[in-house]
């Protein structure tokens, strides 16, 4: 058995590759081949803390993974934030254990910060250049850095916060190695992106539908919960194209979700990322128009993400114990 | 983190305080005191393969449990068995995770058997000294340890299974410790015995209802999943007491849901474990009634169970590593 703790799986992860085996993870999706169950979900009121349990099994992968992620937003602000959780990856065929990836929450920050990235350069204006991150906490660093590896050095990322000291630190902590700055007015800064990215554990809107200009993107990585929303509903029903990474998911909890509960959207009224990475679906059609990727997080960049660390661990010399 | 392994964690638990705080478990549980997420489950069809995860929280408790069993028949014979997993316990204030418990099966076949144990205990005729095992697996032997540990060293054993050699072998084995033999005619034990306990990973009745006389009760522990069955619905239909552990579970996929689907019995028609154990509902009324104890099991008990190994781990001086 293998067991990794958090310092040894940040340094496994060598993001440009991950990239392709998340881009992967949703291609195989949309092709039927990942048996993904519900997600398993358990609250705890009193501190409003929760913990989701996802998992799922790539066919012809000789191993399933159970994935688990506590959220407790009460707790005291850490370097690795309010999450917490592990991955267990156990043998498809004779239910062993064979690693314990004792991630505490770097590993789904990673793989989500590089869906983030795969959805926004699969569906933003390709002459996108200015990136507004909304959120300052350790997934808005996740999506810098993803989307950096992914769509290259030429972006400028803005951060704005609910807390301007915040977006500031994150601006300061990041400025030496991408474009980055903080920003105060967030009305000015979403009528002038190219791409927004909202990275928050927001329950109400974050800005309003009028503010986004023709041509936006806007990448959405928060809602993975019922009762957590990022956008305006009149935005989600405005958009042109509204992309999810799982369409039963996004409906349940996701942004769609609120749209659709007000009967603004239909579940025909969104596509798959997977289908539009596979090219079975159509991207965007026009620079005018307005995008939206709905990502609530899918048991097959868990899989996609374990596979990465133990495939660079074993690469690297390491052995089983 | 404390990480404990199968050895470890077996000579943590002692038998009669485990079944104490597994009736415990059972009284919560009916209390309405455990917050118990409906269970995960995930099968790979090609190895007749499975993965349960149960996970819960009891009220007041500082931590919470996620247990992971997985159950391959497919698996060559091992003294484990088929079965493996772990249970993982995570902080109910802050996500974190405590302890890694890699019970291989371990605790889950423990508590089960003392789950088994206490059904009989709470329900049997007080008289009861012949015990059938029907089966001869791990759980098979579990059961016969639980039942000497909490009813006392008067019970006669008998071990019946589809394979004589391996009824014998088990006999053999415990043939040291406990009053057990092995027979080889089923219609005639279960018409002679005061308790019959399957524990079996059927997907048909073992034996026939008219087989059963006044006065028997039944303990059945092997319907964990859809397409399990032990018991004749016949046998549901005709028993004077019906008990579960928990009501929703056995009649979505334990003994009671194949009597339910064909109309022989209702929801009300069951009660739970807990209610008896708290006096909450009469179980037994009369030395001739048949009673049938249905456990599909519950995250309660691997709360339980792991509570127990962690209180003996520190009172025996072992520390967070």
């Amino acid at each position: 058995m293998i067991i990794l703790d958090r310092r040894q799986i940040e340094d496994l992860i060598y993001l440009p590759a991950a990239a392709t085996a998340i881009r992967d993870a949703f291609c195989s999706t949309s092709r039927g081949e990942v048996n993904l169950p519900p997600v398993g979900h358990i609250t705890f009121p009193q501190v409003s803390g929760d913990c989701h349990i996802k998992y799922g099994h790539m066919q012809g992968k000789p191993d399933f993974v159970i994935k688990i992620a506590t959220g407790f937003p009460q707790n005291a602000e850490t370097e690795g934030g309010t999450g917490n959780g592990m991955s267990l990856v156990l043998s498809a065929t004779t239910g062993a254990v064979q690693a314990i990836l004792h991630d505490e929450m770097v590993m789904t920050d990673m793989r989500t910060g590089l869906a983030g990235s795969i959805a926004t350069q699969a569906l933003a204006r390709s002459d996108s250049r200015t990136v507004l991150i909304v959120g300052t906490g350790p997934q808005a660093m996740r999506q810098i850095e993803s989307h950096a590896a992914v769509m290259g050095d030429h972006l400028n990322f803005e951060v704005w916060g609910r807390s301007a000291s915040k977006a500031a630190q994150l601006a300061d902590k990041l400025g030496g190695r991408f474009a980055v700055r903080s920003v105060s007015d967030l009305e000015t800064a979403v009528r002038s992106a190219d791409v927004i990215v909202t990275a928050t554990g927001s329950t109400k809107p974050l800005f309003q539908s009028d503010w986004v200009s023709a041509g936006t993107h806007i990448t959405a990585v928060g809602a993975d919960a019922p009762g957590k929303q990022e956008l305006d509903v009149n935005l989600v029903a405005r958009a042109d194209l509204r992309v999810v990474d799982l369409a039963a998911q996004c409906l349940d909890h996701g942004e769609m979700s609120h749209a659709a509960v007000q009967g603004l959207i239909a579940g025909q009224d969104v596509l798959e990322l997977g289908q539009v990475l596979l090219q079975a679906a159509t991207g965007r059609k026009s620079p005018g128009h307005i995008t939206i990727a709905d990502l609530t997080g899918i048991a097959a960049q868990d899989i996609a993400i374990a596979d990465v660390v133990l495939k660079a661990y074993r690469a690297k010399g390491g052995r089983d114990v």
